[in-house]
């Protein structure tokens, strides 16, 4: 098998061509062949060494792909050869409350990843993948496209007719607005440009808000509400953006906190949070039954993840560096297929 | 004022039509100008004096219906002259836990209802109604919509993907089909004929079941649903429907009981409950909240109540006759207007 | 390796003391020595060869029990030599929503059980018992516990001052008694004797009705709750009993379904079930993640499941009369340790 | 009428003895003669002027109290002459979700408190009062009790077995500590001095912290639940104890953020909410149902809120000013019956 690795340390001058032998699935497990993988934030992260002292080298990067089952465990009863599917991001968490060991079971870190051609899963981490999806749709779903479920999920669902706020144009916000007016949500996003706004809105945005024009969000958020404020805010900014999202929300309204690409140490202003009973509550991707529900609303509404590029296994690097540069408009993805290294 | 009253007893043969001075608002009550009422299934019940010994004459009947405020109490504060509003089902229920004397708080019995041309309501029991709706179809929302509502909302929502299946086409049922697919649910619906198939499809049903030709029908839903069975089932049969239903929900499934046009006393095999952790969830209307949240979810996607006929309003009799007769598609109406009167 | 099987058909007649070769652990699984085994009235069920066309002889039977991990899979990482745990009773439901084919992963049809000397378990459905529990304790918690738990647990909670009713003196009854007041609720029990009434009492019941004497017991229910109704009915009676237990509850109450002992096949008057907005949920046993909760409550309150006899392990089909011929007052266990076999 | 006001704006300075006509109760509406009012941290910040721009004066301070129906309206059913009860802190909100208007329906600000001998407030915004409990108990149930109810009901219910950690020794804290005890909690409390650790321990603690000599407490709450951490932190302290009540939780843990009293600004590392999956749920006081549920569960358990000093009403001044001071144990009352007026 081909594969690439953090082989003797992070940073993209340690990510390096690896080939070996497949290895072969236990009886409760599952040998993909891996077509194609996908980018997130986190990725940067960890390529960058800031991941914390669990997650190290020598590590096969990333977490989001999707494959075929070319072998099964003599004990696997649920797949067949042939079969499309992903492996859950949190390898041991299948339902209910998160384990203790939360963090100890992702893939891309602490766990090897998917940026290879071939991998070993257990069979009870594994999930179908809908069919109408190409590979590289697919690869987006099992942290980006479960995050975006589970913002519009926890700690409530999203009823039809609310409001929900999203922050951003990145991968999970572009999936959580399809979602959201799948849900029957009224959706506002903020973007950072016209063309962008023209873009969240072909995807179903109700309102887009130039946060460049209009830095202070909130009021306008405030305003299209009939000054009551939105049900729920998909924070994927972080600690630049949270103040604003806290002043956006109604009375006993959601904040998500999902990202924290704009800094990591947020403050928090207590009183308005205790006047208005916000409840602030993090989502960082979800279970493998979560996963299942995505797939179910994602086949039954037809939605389409939005693919910015794919790279050519051999030019894994030049994927981390396109995603560090931002920029783009859905998500950075990368093919694991064997006829892309010639 | 003109109204209709049970005066000496129920039965149509003692529904007379009257006429008094209207009532005055107290310093937290308004003074509303009836326009339309909508008649349930439930009416039918009170008509025939078969609604238990809380409910007597003499009695104004019918808990839907709509109207303008033309007079507020000193203290009023949330509306003004000239709002449209509608009442609540329940006059003292706001939110969270229902009273203990719930029944006690009903319009159309024990409570005076809305076939009166003025009728005096607490304010803190109005709700605005969307403005894009007609009179007649916004009639229709106190109970029959805000129980289409709760059918979809408790004891947990409906979430995108998951397969509702709504029994028949009563006014409960119509209202319910297109707030599922507001949902993003995928909706099967039990028809009588083909006509009602065509009809559920274009109110947005994935698919219709003739009752008449598939007597069995959980075993269709069962394979629809990859044998898994639905998500939710809205039963608004009652003693001659609800094992199928049972039968045709899935492993910890729900079944939101309620109707109980087929018969009152229902038996139910509970080792099927058992082996699949089934939920009976009973629904009768809802608070005044979740009425404000059924008009917001209407409002924004525009969803129209079906109505099958407006009668005047000397022609109430007839009105409860034609919803006894049956076979209409829709709520049945009667015009409160006084140019009606003539 | 020891162990009782229903051969060659159900019926006492069938089951046979058998000999064979201790099973090895795949890489995930877990051997266990069983200590100490107990039934259920589920397990009179299997017995009888009334569970349906799934369960199928020859099958080890029972479902609740507890052993020492005596090897390890080489993959196993959660649990040592010499630990003490009790298999969940279904193999397959880890948390969160129930599997759908949940029929097929239970312990003592059709899975084989624990009334064996060894048995082979996959490590994640293993759950740690509490330290101070003596054996035939611990045995009990699998299937009446995790039942008792779930009781009390699901929809929503018992919150303090909440009153509960439960229904008997078997196991799953006895302790949900303790469970409940842990939970800080008031306790109803309805017993058959005035002896029940002092053991249940000393439990901790509040108030205990004998049905023999008042078997109109929801009057009596509802008068000691001020004309209210009982916030829950732990409802483990069955046809015989459903329609006085949704008598007996609140408006907004929940009746918890757990038991078919009085009879297969409920009547239900729907108008009661309508008014008062009941809710009847299906609760069997419950995940491991509603174990290991149950374990921690227990523990912390040092709460011991009552053991009424422990038969010798040669005696198992003794065990299996006596809990058919009922008047017990607590569980029916079988020892399955080595030194019993003389 | 005997009452204290702010007559001329904020400060001690301005607070005014005044005499007046008690005011005539409206139909729904009911006179009280009130017997013990209550002060809270919020009624420092009131007097301070630091509340924000829509409290104003002149205004009666203080929400929490207790009296007896003197005089009811022509409509009100639900109350009689010589009842005991208490206004609910919030006037307007019932139950389910809170109004959007929530701030201004608060007593002592915007509204008039119950710093009076007489008051006149709605008969639907009032609570009967457990028996057993003295009037200066039950006064400070409005704000402070319910505010502890709520801490240990929301998002979900606290259940036996789970551990929670409650921040200091103020009036919140104290019946938090009683109440999670009665729901079978495992509490760990933080305090000042041993002196403060044996009371707490009295009142059913099972370990108390001692921040001065352990101030990071996070690790101490980490060990003594095996490293996983506590499920819920009841976080009183504000800017200076939240990013340590953060690292005290466990995985899918949730943090109560109640209380500001170290600062308004609180800083928030946000990795560690995400790994975590935390829920930062904020709680100010609750609904009239949430009011009615916590007198159920005190009454069965006879619990008593901890009651420091009782003033006489023409010390009034003084109270707040022990209040400022700190140092007490319990809450600060003062007395509102017309002897202590001498």
């Amino acid at each position: 098998m081909r594969y690439w690795s953090f082989r003797d340390g992070f940073g993209l001058e340690n990510l390096v061509a690896c080939e070996g032998e497949a290895p072969q699935p236990g009886p409760d497990e599952v040998l993909l062949e891996l077509s194609m993988a996908s980018l997130n934030y986190r990725d940067l992260v960890v390529m960058r060494g800031q991941h914390g002292k669990a997650v190290t080298t020598p590590l096969i990067p990333l977490s989001d792909g999707v494959g075929t089952v070319i072998e099964t465990g003599s004990a696997v009863r649920d797949f067949s050869v042939g079969d499309r599917v992903s492996p859950a991001f949190f390898q041991h968490w299948d339902g209910g409350a998160p384990p203790q060991n939360l963090e100890s079971g992702r893939l891309g870190g602490p766990l090897d990843g998917v940026l290879t051609s071939h991998g070993v899963f257990p069979a009870r981490a594994l999930v179908r993948v809908p069919e109408y999806l190409t590979d590289a749709e697919a690869a987006t779903l099992p942290c980006a496209g479960v995050t975006a479920w589970s913002a519009l999920s926890e700690p409530a669902p999203v009823r039809p007719g609310e409001t929900v706020l999203i922050l951003g144009t990145g991968g999970v916000a572009l999936l959580a607005i399809s979602l959201a007016k799948a849900a029957g949500a009224r959706v506002i996003v903020t973007t950072s440009s016209a063309e962008r706004a023209a873009q969240v809105k072909k995807l179903g945005a109700d309102l887009a808000i130039d946060r460049n024009e209009v830095p202070n969000w909130s009021k306008m958020v405030r305003e299209v509400t009939g000054g009551a404020g939105c049900d729920r805010v998909v924070e994927l900014g972080g600690a630049a953006t949270l103040m604003e999202s806290v002043k956006a929300a109604k009375t006993g309204g959601t904040i998500i906190v999902v990202g924290n690409v704009t800094g990591n140490t947020a403050e928090v202003f207590l009183p308005l949070l205790l006047t208005r009973r916000l409840t602030l509550h993090s989502v960082s991707v979800g279970s493998r039954q979560a996963f299942v529900a995505l797939n179910r609303a994602l086949d039954h509404h037809r939605i389409r993840p939005v693919v910015d590029t794919v790279f050519l296994f051999d030019q894994a690097p030049d994927a981390f560096r396109a995603l560090e540069r931002g920029g783009g408009f859905g998500n950075v993805c990368i093919s694991c297929a064997q006829e892309t290294g010639r």
